[in-house]
């Protein structure tokens, strides 16, 4: 008998894909605990999030106008999930299916553990697409994950729960992130290439999550490590935090402030590398190119943004190894079931 | 007749000039409200810098024993003193005649004053050596020199006083630590120089200073600018803050917090660049030298600082331009006066 196959779900935050999917977005995204934990009920944090979803739907809807009315997050993460379920089942093994499980717009986890079900799966393995972790993306999915095994059908059949949880030195991850740097560095004159500064934007967190012992910050510094190594040379580079929002203390510098540092010390060329969010969406489509690629022009900058991961297959790969590295059982795997 | 001279009073903060000194110095740095503003009345200030100073002095005299039982401040600002002064005269048009006013140990300002009085002086240049303006330094200073000329001896003629108060961006200051950076940088091996990461490390201030408009921060930028333009190149930089104290929000990121940040990020080569003192003094010899050296080396860093302006020619020369270029009459003056 072939030995059951492996769901691999591969979870993410998701994006509206239209102006009306806009509004329960930001409900879902507000209403969640591990994001904006509230000190109330979740009575008070649905009340909560109705209020700050209807105000802010509006200005949101304009970005998300902007960038052409939808976000591209949820094309693309369905099409890792293909190409990798056709990666993992190249290499001969065990069969694998994947599914895509994102946290405020569908499919949610439900519907993707539902799938596993069907699929008869013995093993789930949740892959988070956030390489660094902090509670408020991947601990979020994974408890999501979590509450989807332990909940609604108990009777469906015990499944092994495999967690991929932070890969900020994973090397196949690091060649694909260090060649989309290189090729954002290819969109400057030759000559100049050496002295870009590597502006490493990372989406912004309070502060109240580090305190708690998030790895977040550390995880980046490894994935920069990483790419500094694999680039060689002395690049110039920093770190900074984007998509600040409401009046808690986040992580410092932000992005903004950075590109205003840059200029006022007379550096010129600058590249954006997208560090912890793995395909395009708002926060590099709108906030990026558009509002900070505005900001830096009119400060005389030379503003370009390396190209985000999404299905490059070198990033693939990596995410092949991940859940081949964590089943451990590639080999044996291929023994047994083949 | 001759004109009479100008008197420039060269302001800094001076230092213990050995270990019975440093409580008394403690004292009156804690005791001045310009630096520690406390919302209280003067004889509360004076009982906290008591209290402060007595408790402090232990670990501090402990910190002055590791540099050799004493500040250097004190004396490289006589030489500095003396040198402007000769630098001044020797251009041949009006007589000057440099004296120092430390704001924590003596000299203080009183006695500069009655000494440019004693001269017969008719403008008293005030020249802080402080490039970056705060008023927890140039401003305490300049408050105290203001309240010398007009406090105890009323009857003792009328002086002009042009203040110096600032001069992040003057070209002989930049072209005099871009020099010592190059000095810095000659410790490492020639093919290394270009990728050390150049670490200018200003004394840190509580941010309150910012929010109430000092132009600090936006000064060492201007100052780092100049610097880089003339090293050429792209050398990777940063702007950190030392010498954190008390518990109020201060300005980030700490030097060591970088340090840490390079070492785990693969950085190897550091030269840390003192940017907000012009002399030594604890700061360098203790903090940067020793504290944050040992921190350097443990972290597997190489680790090296660029020497102080302290009395280099090309500084004195830069100092000397200050007061002519606020004087805005040399020309006139040698005219006048020769």
């Amino acid at each position: 008998m072939a030995q059951p196959p492996v769901a691999v779900i591969l979870m993410n935050m998701g994006g509206p894909d239209s102006i009306e999917a806009v509004e329960p977005f930001l409900f879902n995204l507000f209403n969640d605990h591990d994001l904006i934990p509230l000190p109330l009920g979740f009575l008070w944090q649905r009340r909560f999030a109705k209020m700050v979803s209807r105000s802010r739907a509006k200005t949101v809807r304009d970005y998300y106008g902007l960038i052409g009315g939808r976000s591209p997050i949820g094309d693309i993460t369905a099409e890792q999930a293909a190409l990798l379920e056709k990666r993992l089942n190249a290499a001969g093994g065990r069969a694998y299916r994947c599914h895509v499980a994102m946290r405020y717009t569908p499919p949610f986890t439900d519907d993707a553990v539902a799938r596993a079900r069907a699929d008869g799966a013995g093993t789930i393995v949740g892959l988070s697409l956030y390489p660094h972790y902090t509670t408020a993306t991947t601990g979020s999915s994974l408890w999501e994950l979590r509450r989807a095994l332990a909940g609604k059908s108990p009777g469906a059949g015990a499944v092994d729960l495999v967690e991929v949880d932070r890969w900020p030195g994973q090397p196949t991850y690091l060649d694909a992130l260090a060649q989309q740097v290189v090729r954002g560095l290819e969109q400057f004159p030759e000559e100049a290439r050496a002295g870009v500064e590597l502006l490493f934007s990372a989406h912004g967190l309070p502060e109240t999550f580090l305190q708690k012992g998030d790895p977040y910050v550390r995880d980046l510094e490894t994935t920069i490590a990483g790419v500094l190594k694999r680039l060689g040379g002395q690049h110039p580079w920093r770190l900074s935090f984007q998509s600040r929002a409401g009046k808690a203390r986040w992580l410092e510098p932000s992005t903004d402030e950075v590109l205003r540092l840059l200029a006022r010390t007379g550096r010129v060329n600058v590249l954006a590398i997208p560090i912890s969010f793995v395909s395009d969406h708002i926060e590099t489509l709108y906030e990026i190119d558009l509002l900070f690629g505005d900001e830096a022009r009119a400060l005389g900058l030379n503003f370009k943004r390396a190209p985000s991961l999404n299905t490059e297959p070198l990033f693939i790969e990596a995410l092949a190894q991940l859940v081949e590295e964590k089943l451990g059982a590639t080999a044996t795997g291929a023994i047994v079931g083949g």
